[in-house]
């Protein structure tokens, strides 16, 4: 990939700044960036690198005014973060899979396949499958018996979708991603044994979900596990039976929500974040990574944090003291013996 | 599969109360039960939804006396949520695997198969591997040099075995659950690097032994780790070298047991819970999700709870106050400002 | 695997004190050693071990004097502990892939591998791929377009590496390791959906870098994810992009380090712990498991516990008080109390 400068500040719909025929290759971070690439400029701490840096180019915002002399061709654009997005994606680069299915790959006859579908070696796919136009799927991926997966959707080496669970359109499912696993219901027996109870449910997937890799998402137990439109989990996170996230929520890694809890919209939850089973998380939601959220949250927008989870600003003003309890406490004793002594 | 509410009933011990002849297709859950489902009642606050409900068929506990009059039929027994077991199992669909051992997978000559197992496509199984009868393996499958496993067990795609481990029979292992993985034992060298200590034990699984997916298990640094009879793990757990965990213990998804420790018989363990390595927790254990275990539990069924763990009621009764610290350090400030002021 | 007595004293440098000709098949613990086991005593609370087992040799420290008599053969070594890391490794039995290139696997014709590799069945090699020499990748791995691997690298199965990322020398990649997982990055729109920044970057592991089953190492999102030489990642630990890890550092399982976060050489870093991103750990810090730090760690050595992370005596002393707070409240309370009686 190769662009000239002109034509990337096109794409990105920004104003050039110096030579429009200097080429880009790559995009970079500004502390790091040689020639030929490009690299963004937004945060004012960084600002001497702009004026240091060899990078053939500097993205930055539109009223920018250096206050030195500067080398690189800038592009100046309205929102430099913004941006940056859609210009990672220019110069990302992605395994042509050239809508072949390898021979390697093990089909069910009955799965039925859309246009412009590429199926990686390895690959195994059940019977009554249906898989939408424009679908990936990587090398050494199972897919169960009457899964479907929506047009677009990308699924990477490794994943594992069990029978009947439902992928939406433009999905990504990162490496290793489960998807119906099996929900952890047993019964405890007399004799203290535990008995199993069949999870017969599945998974459904929106459209615009992306899971990252190593995440376990377990069907329902009856009825569906849910993950609303556009909702983003990363990296080896846990979501128990029937359990309902909304649209636009993300969750970061290694959080866990606990079986049949409902999830808003537009939430945001940090990382190694517990939520407990059959409560209820109000839309708009924010959980400081490492919470313990053991009931229901029901005020739109609230923001949580602490194990067992408090509102986010009493449990710092509480943590605060906690920091200068063993002073407290010395006061305490010292006033206690005082009046005794009294 | 479809089934007459009189058979069902018969097969979960009921009483018929309504028409026997109805066809039952699968279970739901009563709020969204629709016709040719079962769905059960047991919870006295879903009582409204028994009589608003379309479902073709009610299981509920055998003194139930309806308030208003009821569409579906009843099937009585005496323990609702016992039977839900049963009932959801008739419901199961298993994939069938028909005890065959798929031409793409890669068996060593030296491995022994029992009768009626199945092997999926693209699994490998190493060299002197002993496999019960009626063992299913699905595709994607890793069974490493002498491992061997019981009769009826389950191996889920993705699952990986190292050499030597021993897996009970009935046990469940589902998708890209790790089996032997490397203990993390390294010793400081003087000059700051670690040296590497072999890991050369294995993992003894009992029967009934289920576990989730991604959960790894440590083979032992010498000898065994070894998972007691019905013991059943979540999904995203760590087991480290040398645990030696129980009959009948339950642990919850993320949680993390450190090398060496011993957990005791009947335990029940919550969600992202940690326990440091070489110590005991007796028989009967409670433990509380994201508590911190780092010392011994020797009294049997105590409940433990917090970072690092208290006995439960305690924690929470310091909990408590620690959410009134703010005022209560404002007290203190104050009655030591007066009598330095006195 | 058997070895005499004999030699294997003179393999760990040690002094033989019995019989020289006994022989040794396996290593074992003290409590569990039996015939043709040798075993290793150095902490005082096992000595009655060493006079009752039936070990055929026991590794001692090169000063201890036996209070009774001793059947096994002594083998007396300076350090115990460095010891036992070296003998076991003798009695590691290695899956041998003979160097053979499984005709199952599918290596990309573009794909350079030096001498004496080994690929397993199932695996599957990208284009442009750089395989060092004495290389092993078991079977199942998936190796992305472009990866780098260096000499004497052991790749388990289930392995994933995503395209241009660099593994050193001498590495362990332990079973379903993901290597250059999609970092979680999104921007949000005015509409409250989520636009995905793509991730360009890659993750370069320096040598002797070993990576526990299940971890996911993100792949920088400009630039790289860098691990140093010689640190060892335990199992299910997530490290999101562009994280620079020193050398000699050691994390413990299911920790979690958010993006662009960088920790120096020679820390030491617990379980469950998490690290909030763009922030810097000095080296030496050492932090003790389900800590959450929030915040740059400047000075070297430092020692921290809590969430958020406080110096690790002082959570301690803060803690200590905690578990007291009930009563100190109604201290508090009393006194309250009383002058307002006053």
């Amino acid at each position: 990939m190769k662009i000239r400068a002109a034509e990337l500040a096109s794409m990105v719909e920004g104003q050039l700044d110096g030579n429009p025929d200097i080429l880009i290759y790559t995009a970079s971070k500004i502390e790091e960036a040689k020639e030929g690439s490009i690299c963004f400029f937004a945060n004012p701490k960084y600002e001497h690198f702009v004026y240091q840096t060899t990078a053939s180019a500097i993205l930055v915002n539109e009223n920018f005014v250096p206050k030195q002399k500067i080398n690189a061709t800038l592009i100046r654009v309205k929102d430099v973060y913004q941006t940056v997005a859609n210009l990672l994606s220019i110069f990302e680069q992605k395994t042509e899979m050239n809508f072949q299915i390898d021979p390697l790959a093990k089909i069910d006859p009955s799965a039925t396949l859309g246009d412009q579908v590429s199926v990686g070696a390895f690959s195994v796919i059940g019977s009554g499958v249906k898989i939408g136009s424009g679908v990936t799927i990587y090398p050494q991926v199972y897919i169960d018996t009457n899964v479907q997966i929506g047009d677009h959707t990308i699924i990477f080496p490794g994943v594992r979708i069990h029978r009947n669970c439902i992928i939406g359109k433009n999905c990504v499912l990162n490496y290793n991603v489960i998807i119906g696993s099996e929900g952890f219901g047993f019964v405890p027996t007399e004799n203290g044994s535990y008995k199993k109870i069949a999870q017969i449910g599945n998974v459904i997937l929106g459209d615009e979900v992306e899971i990252g890799s190593n995440t376990c998402i377990d069907r329902g137990s009856m009825g569906s596990t849910t993950i609303g439109h556009g909702t983003k989990l990363d990296n080896l996170i846990q979501i128990a039976h029937n359990v309902q996230i909304g649209k636009n929520t993300v969750i970061a890694a290694q959080s866990g929500v606990a079986g049949s809890t409902k999830i808003g919209n537009n939430c945001q939850i940090g990382g190694q974040v517990g939520i407990v089973g059959h409560i209820s998380i109000a839309d708009g939601t924010r959980i400081q990574a490492q919470s313990g959220v053991a009931s229901s949250v029901n005020v739109e927008n609230s923001k949580l944090y602490g194990s067992p989870a408090l509102d986010y600003t009493n449990y710092l003003r509480s943590y605060a003291e906690f920091k200068k309890l063993p002073e407290l406490a010395r006061s305490i004793r010292e006033m206690v013996k005082t009046r005794q002594d009294f």
